[in-house]
């Protein structure tokens, strides 16, 4: 009976992508699967490789080498429950199991906490980078027990990506540290995806550019600070024709559906009281694309202003497109990096946020040139309250904020919807405000609830009889 | 010994209130504190009345009326179960328990459910109005076991509001669905009192208009469709002064704090994909608002655009942030009815809209005229997609979406923020958007993650490779 180096459970694309990801860094692979059909299929089209198929959850144990490595490529929820407690009668203290699906950072948490009373290492990880990053070279966010990481991190050095000689895999830190993190990339990349499209809507209704078009401006904007993957894939996605010759583009659906990571950040963000506007705007904004009878039948019904053609510069246009995008980018990064800093106070998980974004440089969907910036500013201070007030990004906000000042406005006047980057205006005029007129909703509070309030002027807190 | 008809525990301002009203109609009530000394003081204070004190559980219970009526006015969460449980050994089967606090309907579903499996009732009810409206008529929606509730109806009845005749208190639906109804009601209330504060910043700082102008401002207003119990409170708050002759508006801290409501309604919305984005804008604005120290700090940093003085007319500017005041309401109520329509059916509440808005006429904080005009939708439809198609509120969106669109724009070319007043348009714009540029987001997610797509022209579910 042969003995494999690591095991791999749960061969849909990305559990098994990543087995042969392992396979080729030149490590022997048990792979088990609920169903035997993918199983076979995977060494069916993967002849002479070290992937060795298991069939029964004892079987599959018994063939690692102590302490086991047992990667779970589950999807998340229940089943990874089921799973874990299917494991668990044939594990040995020291066992590491690794849960690389898109678990909720509450789970992981519960989990870890349970298996260690009991011995057994748990680490939550988050793995970026989709099919072919799995593939090829995802970036990794692992947390849990650190002495376990330690032993399988020569593996997940290997199979992740790497940039200027280093790889895209870090220790997070306790429990669900590495979920969690993940989890805020997500919400970062739903947030960039809908800045994105945004800037789509308003180049194409307004400015009425082609495909074409839209493809050479996204690949001239691939080529300056706001190069990123999901801009070039951008680029690609406009030209890509179906056998019939048309643009998928225009054939797709406007209906952007979601698997929960996008709403997990906001609410996690209204636990933390952090402002998150940005982010849950684009939750919500997949979510109103997905009422389409309504809005189509809404669209009969409701007005908007009177259609006016665009009679300024194309380029200008263009141009203070390209800077409400970037800037909305960075005051959305600047809120993702905000709620990093408040979910590891809460959770005490003393994260290191160079660190973390020095795995958003490669393998993950929201790789970007700019994320060197964020790198460059934690370098030089360990805490920072908002991304913002750094010299770099302070710049560009004075440079390019009447870019997105004139961007929202054209956009209300013409009746095009642009929920980001309003929301990415309302949270940077609101942050810079010294005062605002959150005086009245306390005054208000306290006449009808008794709630007292705050002054300026003395220490104390006061309840007026506000009729008396 | 005494027996009494009704037996309230909790003695803060809501429950010793709450004694007070139901004692007023004629009822004798034992009632219960965690500490004696509220109790006592609440007797010393109120003599010659039919409050009956008691200082221990059994004694309290006992001296109830069977099946025993117990109303519970605590501070929501753990505390109301461990009352619960201390109470449970003296209650009998029948008995009805009945949560006034602002219980999280979650864990009134959950109670309700565990105590009728020992043939108890759980009632868990809204309760609005504020301390004024606890002693002399607030609005009550209560929900849990219907049989039950018909039993303590009439002290209910005796105790709301009223309105035309009618009483402010409707049987809501099964186990949470009393304190989900209050919960969104609650958001609605966040909603209007930041859309309040954005138009007096406006007032305040574009027209520069002293505390006897806003008064007078909101004075007018309230004479109109506007007219409502936030507006009217408004009006008296800015020219309350202190001892000292100053405007305590003046000298109030810009920190809105918040007891979960709110946030309760955002994260509910995230769950069932509804998009209110306007009550958790108002959510966050109180999030940032607590930011005082980054935002001072900020002020120095960031930059806005330059000061310009106002030069148009300001009797047109005060009419547009009127009418962008009750449209973004409008839009807001539109968002919080169709979210209770998503809950009921989730929860198969079968929630009746048009009486839900009648508990909305009086005693509760949100009450308004305009709510009329939503009792009378619901009445001629009982299900609506959206409020904002009904003719009534679609002729306002038609009126008064270019003043929306106008402050929207003079707050955002200026630098004030007006997130709340964004996010109105952005979803106004979103929802008559017969095609938005969600097809962009599916392409992305099934370039880097195979998540497929629909197709316009033809059915059922694509994945293209991109890349070839």
């Amino acid at each position: 009976m042969s003995i494999q180096q690591i095991g791999v459970i749960g061969m849909a694309i990305m559990g098994r992508n990543l087995a042969l990801n392992i396979e080729s860094r030149n490590y022997s692979v048990s792979i088990l699967n609920r169903s035997r059909k993918k199983t076979d299929e995977v060494i069916a089209e993967n002849p002479g490789k070290k992937l060795v198929p298991y069939y029964n959850m004892k079987e599959f144990i018994n063939s690692l080498e102590k302490p086991r490595f047992i990667l779970l490529m589950l999807k998340a929820g229940e089943g990874t429950d089921k799973t874990i407690d299917s494991l668990k009668p044939f594990l040995e203290k020291g066992d590491i199991l690794i849960d690389g699906g898109n678990s909720f950072y509450k789970d992981t948490i519960r989990r870890n906490h349970e298996l260690s009373k009991e011995g057994l290492n748990f680490i939550g990880t988050g793995i970026s980078g989709g099919e072919e990053g799995a593939l090829k070279g995802p970036s990794i966010m692992p947390g849990g027990q650190k002495n376990a990481y330690e032993l399988v991190e020569p593996i997940l050095k290997k199979i992740a990506a790497s940039i200027e000689g280093e790889a895209c895999v870090t220790y997070i830190g306790p429990d669900g540290a590495g979920h969690y993190v993940k989890m805020v990339h997500n919400g970062i990349e739903y947030g960039d995806m809908q800045l994105i499209s945004e800037a789509y809507a308003l180049l194409k209704s307004v400015l009425c550019l082609n495909n074409e078009q839209l493809a050479n401006t996204f690949n001239e904007w691939n080529k300056g600070e706001i190069k990123s993957y999901l801009i070039e894939i951008t680029k690609y996605i406009f030209t890509k024709k179906d056998e019939q010759g048309n643009y998928i583009i225009d054939v797709i659906l406007d209906e952007a559906t979601n698997k929960g990571t996008g709403k997990w950040t906001s609410q996690s963000s209204l636990d933390l009281g952090e402002p998150l506007n940005l982010i849950t705007e684009s939750v919500f904004a997949r979510y109103l694309s997905s009422l389409k009878q309504q809005r189509v039948a809404a669209s009969k019904v409701l007005t908007g202003p009177q259609y006016e053609p665009f009679n300024g510069n194309k380029e200008i246009f263009i141009e203070k497109v390209r800077r409400a995008l970037y800037l909305g980018k960075i005051i959305s990064y600047a809120q993702g990096f905000s709620q990093l800093t408040a979910a590891s106070k809460e959770n005490q998980w003393n994260l290191n946020y160079s660190k973390i974004a020095k795995l958003f440089r490669a393998g993950c969907i929201i790789r970007a040139q700019f994320i060197q910036k964020i790198i460059d500013a934690y370098i030089e201070n360990v805490v920072i309250d908002n991304l913002l007030l750094i010299p770099y990004f302070k710049k560009i906000a004075d440079n390019y904020q009447q870019a997105l000042r004139d961007i929202v406005t054209y956009a209300v006047q013409h009746g095009i919807p642009t929920p980001t980057f309003s929301a990415a205006i309302a949270y940077y005029d609101s942050y810079r405000s010294a005062v605002l007129p959150a005086n009245l909703i306390q005054a208000q509070r306290d006449f009808f609830g008794a709630h007292t309030y705050k002054r300026i002027d003395k220490e104390g807190v006061f309840h007026t009889k506000w009729l008396e």
